[in-house]
């Protein structure tokens, strides 16, 4: 590391974050492998394969249009449960909050909280809350850690991505980041634009009923958006990616208001989406499947495994050039999530 | 609830964190059942009982005498698994990083939750790293959640503690408290007072192999001591307690730093200690086994449970009266933990 101190750029998901992750805290937290970037742990316990994750929720603000960091805190950890392939059951919920914070505010987002529980069909089981003194915090943060079980022999990875696998996307990017990022600027795009911010936890369970052992990879484009997370997959599995520009679904407003700002989409972060490497195979009856559920009525194929190697991750354009993909590399738009 | 803000007090503990969790908190949160306040949820899961807990740590300072906020992270979270009766087996780390803290503070933090997961034999299997601008936290705080596994088919619970029981104390209290406050203030009691952070999971396992089924609850008593602590078993069980003053553990810095500073001890946190409410028939072998083990060298039977009521607690002090013993009103000790 070339600071001494922790950036912003720490937190982005992309480069800096990776930096921080690989050169600090990986060795030094011997249990977490840095090798192992997926969004899960999967644990063997008593005969059964469990589930574990964790995520602290920072966003600022804490209500954005499409939703706050209450639900957004529930569908984001039920999110990365799913992604490991396993059904989640249980969170944890704990809440640090500012002196200050209107119990209003409070009542508002565990309200949501509850309600995003019930969509996904997992129980908040257990929880604890802190209180730091005014300008020690930013009015609330939410851990919810969560465990999920495997009904199912499949084994889902960043590592299993083939040579030959399609990538497919279950509807259009950037929308979360983009209505945040216009809540906190009082942007007047924000009409247009609200948080994708939604459990997978179904869509998931409708795949791998169809299609099984043919998905060898769920990831979730969150923090760094689907760039950074293919780049993470890529490098995960040893093989290269080739996107098609004119496949990608983003949404007019979304196109709009990242140009106006000078903003890629693909860096953009997302919380109802989820990208699926899947055998060739399996694609198109994926795709369908997608397709037939709410969340993924927009589902696209957007690329394919190309080769192996050390992580190769490139755009064919809509103009038709090769344009090379890197993951986030410092913080483009911070608090996110 | 008289507020409509969050207010300091709020993350006591005392009587304002539970009126937070009674009427706000628990009535949103339909998971989490307000007359339930063990220290982790007990989830059946394919034909086994598992234990889960979260905890949130905001210490100020983050660095203290006999500690730092990355050891209590670990041992606290062990130790809510513990008090369960579970055998703690994998814990999760989220940090939340303020930007600019320095990253040797980081390195020294993460070394101590190793070293800590390490000696209470538990692995840390899955993390999360945010990063807010300066000004939006302090430095670092941590949330560690945990599972645990129960190897035996007994029930701990504060609503366990019944007529006749004793209450013991695996040693002297105050100490983790008074050594965060020395820290803070820069007082010279420092280099007589530590805190006592350690994990207890092995404790708990000596004393649930020897004498089984008669240990009724285990509770550590953190924010609010040892009063809020029993006083809330009283409330749980419906019972009363009658403590002793004159057995009761205090190391003498502790008691004197107390004195000059008008706090009780009875009230200051504790970080490696547990209390153990036994059937009257098994307290003595309990109390050699605590004896025996060596966080538990000072350990007595402070107590025992006098009737069934609304949750009485007194204590009888050594001059011969009896103090009613009630829950911290509001805040003592900020961020203690």
């Amino acid at each position: 590391m070339k600071q001494d101190i922790i950036l912003l750029g720490h937190g982005s998901g992309g480069k800096l974050g990776h930096q921080l992750l690989d050169e600090v805290i990986a060795p030094t937290l011997s249990g977490i492998s840095q090798r192992d970037q997926d969004d899960a742990a999967v644990l063997q316990q008593g005969g059964q394969r469990l589930a574990f994750t964790t995520d602290s929720y920072v966003v600022d603000p804490i209500f954005f249009a499409g939703g706050n960091i209450g639900d957004l805190a529930i569908n984001g950890t039920v999110n990365d449960l799913a992604m490991s392939g396993a059904r989640p059951l249980f969170l944890s919920v704990g809440l640090i909050l500012e002196e200050g914070l209107p119990l209003d505010d409070l009542r508002a987002i565990l309200d949501s909280m509850r309600k995003a529980a019930d969509a996904a069909g997992v129980r908040i089981v257990t929880g604890d809350t802190k209180v730091v003194p005014r300008g020690k915090g930013d009015r609330i943060f939410i851990n919810t850690s969560g465990i999920g079980v495997f009904d199912h022999p499949y084994e889902l990875s960043g590592r299993n991505a083939r040579v030959g696998d399609q990538v497919l996307i279950n509807g259009a990017i950037g929308d979360h980041g983009m209505a945040v990022l216009a809540s906190r600027e009082g942007l007047a795009l924000e009409s247009d634009i609200a948080s994708d911010t939604a459990a997978l936890n179904g869509l998931v369970a409708e795949l791998l009923h169809g299609v099984g052992a043919a998905v060898h990879t769920l990831r979730d484009p969150t923090r760094g958006g689907v760039a950074t997370t293919l780049k993470e997959i890529a490098l995960q599995a040893g093989v290269d990616m080739t996107l098609q520009e004119q496949t990608l679904p983003v949404r007019a407003p979304v196109r709009s208001a990242c140009a106006i700002l000078g903003l890629d989409p693909l860096f953009v972060a997302n919380e109802g989406k989820l990208l699926a490497v899947v055998a060739a195979a399996a694609a198109e009856e994926a795709l369908q499947i997608m397709r037939r559920h709410p969340l993924g009525q927009q589902a696209a194929v957007i690329g394919d495994v190309t080769g192996a190697s050390a992580g190769r991750v490139v755009m064919r354009t809509t103009i038709g050039g090769l344009r090379a993909i890197d993951m986030l590399a410092g913080e483009q738009l911070p608090r996110i999530c």
